[in-house]
């Protein structure tokens, strides 16, 4: 089928499911239990953790008054009916990675992550200083839903290869997973991309069937046992170098809530996103040194390598632009990219170089 | 006065005064005015929105229950007086940089910024996902207050020079505006380091009175206007690479908080530090292109300049050691910086700086 046209009657189906009345909320006063959907398994770790952070901070801000319920993906309806369940009342909120909607709209890619794209600092730099949240809302509202950030997982890395990456040539034929539209920019360098839920992955590269898998950072990889099965670590990728999670509210639910309860909820979601951040870095770099310690090959992909990413990533983002709010979101975070990256090379960055630099040699 | 005998004296001091017993509130359900004292003028850019961001989400999430109001420097207390104010009742709470507190206790130094210490991502994975903002509250209750960090500028810039500096030996003699333990650490360089406020660095340019000054970062130092008396800009300083802000609470208040307004008062803070970090980042950007538009001109330290910083910090740092409280927080920070440091430098840094080479030949 073609994407445009799929789009189209998909957002139109998503723009009907949005004007749907629902029945006019009764709750006055009283307490109320919002239903959030997910598309995680309970428990998954730091993914979980941001679902809990948001769900019990609204829960204890608003004193119960809204009493925010998680359920796992298969709990209530599958992973990725979440959007679908949110949109149509069925539940009242979500939270996953807004890229699984990208079937939906492509620019839902922007609020997770695209190839080639923002780090953190610079995702919270356009989302929080400058157009990257009324974008979010924007894109929601044509679905019926208020969006904020709420969740993430920090750079992903390059992941795990069975043979050394030398040059842009060896993606060729290579069996790898990679998801979304970072594994679209990857078949474009000739790799043979698969998709496959993490508790096959293991599996697969065991036998063969994969040579090798991207899944989130060496905190996650670590309990996937993927240093068990390859040798190569690629700590620096190209597909998603900041990984939002988000929360969804169905816009009449959230419309329906007093000003104080839309305050907390979007402040709630805005602390679970710092936090997430925090809790998958400081998790990272112990698990880096254990997976050396233990033997993993840290290595970095050569300059042709990058280059070959770059282009694909580009060409891909702009195989959409022919959506117009595609295009206005695209064009708002790359010009954020760029200003943004500017100015934290020569702060940050030079810095940062400098002082581990000058730390190590004492 | 020997430093180590005056903080302890003081530490007494302020202990006492927490343990003084302030009027039980008698508030109950009714609505609450919060005067928060800050250390800033009125309408500080950047600064000063951090201030309202902070006390206008307490109002609004509470619906009004808490209503904060913001006092700039002078109209209550003075800026350096708003400490003392909130531990003795006078003010129930304050927003300012914690570093002020050092002749209180120089661990507080720690939840500002320390020379040659964390960058804001680090400084996130250490507050948010590891010891830190315990040890900020741990701090907090020997004077009593109830402490978050709420704001941040992001890395202070290197600074304004009026003539090139090429080797550490171009410090001995300047006269260079840099407060706090940064200033401490450039004298051991043969700096002569001076503490202006902001008000008066350009005339002391302009006269040659100071050699050079640091201030913030691109935007607020193209607001003072030091472009137009030094031609040397340093993006990248040692001083400050990540400045956050702080709100402390009278304890006391903080305890006869209801637990739904304790929880609105820690997510606002959460929230505020991190757009206020990205308000300042998203203005940075721009900012530094204007000014070499306008001919400044930017450098980088040279690694002999850095080294010297480098050895000056951790010589200060090591010499607070003493103290068993700064020892736990300095250890604590220190060894979070060297795992998050580890990771983000082979992953977003790598990363990041492949991205910019790709695009920028795009």
């Amino acid at each position: 089928m073609d994407r445009r046209s799929f789009l189209k009657t998909t957002a139109l189906g998503g723009g009907a499911a949005a004007t749907t009345a629902l029945a006019a909320p009764a709750y006055a006063q009283g307490k109320r239990t919002l239903t959030m959907v997910t598309t995680w398994p309970r428990g998954l770790a730091g993914v979980w953790d941001s679902v809990e952070r948001v769900a019990n901070s609204i829960t204890e801000a608003t004193d119960g008054q809204l009493t925010v319920e998680p359920k796992a993906a298969g709990e209530l309806v599958g992973a990725f009916e979440s959007f679908d369940a949110t949109v149509s009342g069925q539940a009242d909120m979500y939270h996953g990675a807004d890229y699984y909607w990208v079937g939906q709209h492509p620019a839902w890619a922007y609020f997770t992550a695209v190839p080639f794209g923002m780090t953190v600092p610079e995702i919270m730099t356009w989302y929080y200083g400058q157009d990257g949240m009324a974008l979010h809302q924007e894109l929601g509202e044509v679905f019926g839903v208020r969006s904020y950030i709420a969740g993430q997982t920090g750079a992903q890395g390059g992941g795990w290869y069975r043979k050394e990456i030398t040059s842009a040539d060896d993606f060729k034929g290579l069996k790898f997973r990679m998801p979304g539209l970072g594994g679209e920019a990857l078949s474009k360098l000739g790799a043979s991309v698969q998709v496959l839920p993490g508790g096959e992955i293991y599996q697969a590269l065991s036998t063969g069937a994969l040579d090798g898998t991207e899944w989130i950072g060496p905190w996650s990889d670590e309990k996937l046992g993927l240093q068990e099965v390859c040798d190569f670590y690629y700590p620096a990728g190209f597909h998603e170098p900041g990984a939002a999670l988000s929360v969804g509210m169905n816009l009449e639910v959230f419309n329906s809530l007093t000003p104080s309860q839309q305050k907390i909820y979007e402040i709630a979601c805005a602390d679970a996103h710092q936090a997430n951040y925090a809790q998958f870095i400081a998790n990272n770099g112990p698990a880096l040194e254990r997976l050396k310690s233990g033997g993993a090959q840290v290595k970095e992909f050569s300059e042709d390598v990058w280059d070959a990413f770059g282009a694909a990533s580009i060409e891909l983002l702009n195989g959409y632009t022919s959506d117009d709010l595609f295009k206005k979101i695209h064009e708002s975070a790359q010009a954020s990219l760029r200003s943004t990256s500017g100015w934290l090379s020569v702060s940050d960055s030079y810095y940062a170089q400098q002082r581990n630099r000058v730390l190590a040699a004492m």
